[in-house]
């Protein structure tokens, strides 16, 4: 199988992968040798414990000196690398990692497949066990040490019975992957089943009873017993019919610091999912607001977590719809550790068959949020078998990228693309131009032609690809456009579903009003006429037609600056192939929910462009 | 397991299946030694050959002498003991029944699942192999003869890998449950895949290739080889993504022949089914109406058909949908053998959770059709592993009224019901007469709450069991309503998509106009504002509100009626569960679908009934 280089041009190819090593600072010495291998400037490596994940680069009459930690080597090693391969400065001074957690999170099933996975099968599950080819792994732990991620949690948040084994009967194979992972620099996590010590014999899982509390805390100790760095464990729990505290009258805060406390004496983290509302909601019932859900639920129980719980908070309040704003519950518990969620896997964004290059989109999510609120940050996985390990080659751009700002949350997305795309293409300056240029506006373009301005969940349900305006409509997931043929959108003001009263006061002031609400977050805050004038004058039902009109025809126009590119045949192939996929998604798009809306507002369009009746 | 009775009461039950016979007669002596065991008056059974099928029971001093064919003798047995559980008359005269092949087509799956089964899982197979209980086997091919079922289709049309084998590798399996059903006389069909020859090495499946025909030829002696009174294939080709003669450029009578002529030595029948239509429509497209597909197929190839071909055509143009008109093919089709298709597989009408009795939908649309037009009779099987065979106890009234319907298309429904009834539960006079009224009236609730008049598809995708009234708008399976804020539905008229046009002249004049079109079909055939004018002079957005509000409740009235009756304690438990579960189902169809047709009209209801925004 070829296996495309991730990060990494040809010179990192398979013939290259450097011998196994046993440690972090002996693997970064493994790669430095076969990198600098009869160059005539090289580095010296040295190893100062003390500075962890840290690492500085510094001048030498020969090259450099590299100083790190343990991980801190391998990272100063391919931070140097990287910088000469993307003719960038070499980073100087002390370089640290903002977070202490840079967290993977991998949906996959011991069966080899993948929850929302859109790049093959599990690279490490199949037909119920560990089955993996060792040479793929490691090219996967160097491909993570590339860019700083340090956990990586094995098994879907969605625990199925034979994935309980993992810290069970599968123990020896989980530490035999934990050894494969730890001279990247990569501790495994976890995902658990809050239910667990019920599967094995105990009457209850209430987490305030002694024997359930015991019982983690022996299985916590077994664990380390077999994988002494083992980072810890994630928890979906009271969450689309996970079992969790609740069941037993508790609330999350006492349910996670039952787990944290097994993990504390283990040096273990307990990662909590704040991913929690009510998915068998009315739909009659106007006065439920799923986004309002995790902060009801949590807010109250801010300063209740023990100090190893992380809060892991989706980025948006809804579910990685493509234009969410912030979540305002990470401005609502200050004295809880939190960790930003993000999704790598396209699940709502395309599906990797259609391009959305993230970092643009996490520029102002960060900044709204404010770096120094955040612990942690996580990333749902978009890693598969396929041989380029994402499905779409660009697909790689958003792991790379998730890498790049867990360790400097306040980079800058057209630089981080940039880097990417010379790593992996190395192309001629105006293609590379081209390239970057066309991703960093990947994300507004697919919004133009998905959801209009913020409104959700127009998507298929279930696969979750292509448009179905009504198709979540009347379903139990709180997930309503509520469209008539006056009016479209949730009214979430103090006066509707009181949603932006959770915000903080500047955000607050931003969302609350229809008049200075940002557009593109319009129908998320309000709900508004067809007729509604636009800044720009346009009425809301032309603005919707200009923008499906629009993404369409700007997917067009993507199709014809990639047919420009010099990308290698392979890749090209992959790239031009999805892109007609991603063409013809956008016409769909464009036309359904074009329709969608003439049908209900009865309104042509002005430019008198082709709306099906 | 408790396998309760079909079709027989407790004196049937486990302890007197009688002992396994080697053919239909020495069974039909098994049963009757069985019943009347002990009793006063008795049957004497002459076995006469040339009646075949048929039969005649005449009274004798001492009981009753029953004379027939080797199956004539059974189903004359059953209909003795059927007429005296049932307090009928015992049948006068010679009787026969009105269609050789009475076939149940079992969509079951060689991995135990049923595609759209609700009752468990397959009788037969699980895991990629026959895995059964023969006493099992032997009680449904009791249930079968009892009502004169006798041919049984043992897997799915869409034939997966693993079925090809039914012909192939697994043949002695298939040779050995045929022997099970023998002495039951039902024969055995297997569904095939058109392309099979190629899976086995053939270079092509082309009908005209002479390789392609001697290979089938040769795999047909085979089969006949093993089972001498194999009954023949059955055939869904081009359609939904299944191959087909069409990717050889040939057309279906071409195909079909091809089979027809491998089986016609052995005497066996080629069943085609007409189920092919446009899968991949574009919803833009207004110019493709899938109701014309099958005729527009098939109609020019009336006379092509060899004699031993049957194609097997579904009662309405589309797909088992709650209300349709029926198949205009069933008229154009005179020189062509033509098999009914049933779906007693309640995919569409309340998946064995709602009650839809279907005699009396049966009656109309034979007497449309007429009798005469028809060579056989098929349906699609609603059985399953469940204790109770059906998942509802009801349902078993759909296989036990296909049975006798199949013998008899001048059956009465009220008189099948009542007799099924009375079998299966002997209850006071009353109480049969509310249980009787409540099945003849459960298939008028079933379609009052759900798609309103004749309008289909509001279902949701993919399961089917609940309303989504856009779910299928922009999909690619040809099923739009079309509803805007002005109207909805469909114009099928000479001047629509010209649908209308492919009926005979009294049909087509029944229903080309809305004036005169009955009404639970106007919107299956007419496109219409919701302020056109029903007979009665209400509005047709009232005619919906008040259709939704109306069935609704009359879901609440069956509650009440059914919780009167005295069911044996398990069959009522399931029974009134399922009635709380259509209860539900007809409270959600109600509101979503007067929500929706509210949200696109701005009409409220007359009566001020709640409305949902």
């Amino acid at each position: 199988m070829n296996t495309a280089p991730l990060c990494h041009p040809a010179w990192l190819s398979a013939e290259a992968l450097p011998a196994p090593a046993s440690t972090p600072a002996a693997n970064a010495q493994a790669e430095a040798d076969a990198f600098f291998r009869g160059a005539q400037r090289r580095p010296s490596l040295t190893l100062d414990a003390s500075l962890g994940e840290g690492y500085r680069i510094d001048p030498t009459p020969d090259g450099w000196s590299v100083t790190g930690g343990e991980a801190g080597l391998l990272y100063g090693v391919h931070a140097l690398i990287r910088a000469l391969r993307s003719k960038s400065d070499i980073p100087g001074g002390l370089q640290k990692p903002r977070y202490p957690l840079r967290m993977l999170n991998c949906w996959d099933n011991m069966d080899g497949t993948i929850e929302r996975g859109y790049a093959g099968r599990s690279l490490w599950f199949e037909g119920g066990e560990f089955s993996y080819d060792p040479e793929r792994i490691r090219r996967l732990g160097r491909m993570l040490a590339s860019v700083g991620i340090n956990v990586l949690c094995v098994n879907n948040v969605n625990v199925h019975a034979a994935a309980r084994e993992l810290i069970g009967s599968r123990l020896p194979e989980l530490a035999a992957f934990a050894d494969l992972l730890r001279p990247f620099a990569v501790r495994l996590m976890v995902s658990i089943d809050f239910s667990m010590p019920m599967q094995e014999g105990l009457p209850t899982a209430d987490p305030l009873n002694p024997a359930v509390a015991a019982w983690w805390a022996e299985r916590v100790k077994t664990v380390y017993e077999a994988i002494p760095d083992f980072a810890g464990f994630l928890v979906k729990a009271d969450s689309e019919h996970r079992p969790g505290p609740n069941t037993y009258g508790r609330t999350h805060a006492e349910g996670a610091n039952m787990l944290a406390r097994a993990l504390a004496p283990c040096s273990g983290v307990l990662v909590w999912r704040a991913f929690v509302y009510n998915c068998m909601q009315d739909w009659r019932d106007a006065s439920i607001d799923r986004p309002c859900a995790a902060y009801n639920v949590y807010q109250p129980l801010d300063g209740q977590f023990d100090p190893n719980v992380i809060l892991q908070v989706k980025y948006g309040p809804y579910d990685f719809q493509p234009e969410e704003p912030v979540s305002p519950l990470f401005f609502a518990m200050p004295r809880t550790r939190v960790a930003l969620e993000v999704q790598l896997a396209q699940e709502y964004t395309g599906q990797q068959i259609d391009i959305f290059a993230m970092p643009p989109v996490w520029r102002p999510m960060i900044d709204d949020i404010g770096a120094e609120r955040l612990a942690a940050v996580a990333a749902v996985s978009n890693l598969g078998r396929d041989a380029n390990w994402t499905g779409h080659p660009f697909a790689q751009l958003n792991l790379y990228a998730f890498g790049r700002f867990a360790w400097s949350p306040d980079a800058e997305p057209e630089r981080v693309i940039r880097e990417w795309a010379r790593l992996t293409y190395a192309l001629p300056a105006r293609q590379e131009d081209a390239l970057v240029r066309l991703l960093m506006e990947s994300h507004a373009v697919y919004r133009r032609y998905t959801s209009p301005l913020g409104l959700c969940w127009m998507v298929s349900p279930n696969h979750h690809y292509g448009p179905s305006p009504y198709g979540y409509e009347f379903m139990a997931w709180g997930t309503y456009n509520r469209a008539n043929r006056y009016a479209v959108g949730i009214d979430r003001t103090a006066g509707g579903t009181g949603y932006v009263t959770q915000y903080p006061e500047a955000l607050r002031r931003r969302y609350e009003r229809p008049e200075t609400c940002p557009e593109e977050l319009l129908l998320f805050f309000h709900r508004l006429p067809y007729g509604w004038r636009m800044r720009d004058g346009r009425t809301l039902i032309q603005r919707i037609y200009d923008d499906h009109f629009l993404g369409a025809e700007e997917t067009e126009a993507m199709r014809r600056t990639l047919e420009e590119l010099d990308f290698p045949a392979e890749d090209r192939q992959v790239i031009l192939e999805r892109m007609d996929r991603q063409v013809e998604d956008a016409r769909e798009w464009r036309d359904v929910v074009n329709t969608f809306f003439f049908r209900f507002s009865g309104e042509p369009d002005a430019d008198g462009r082709k709306i099906y009746p």
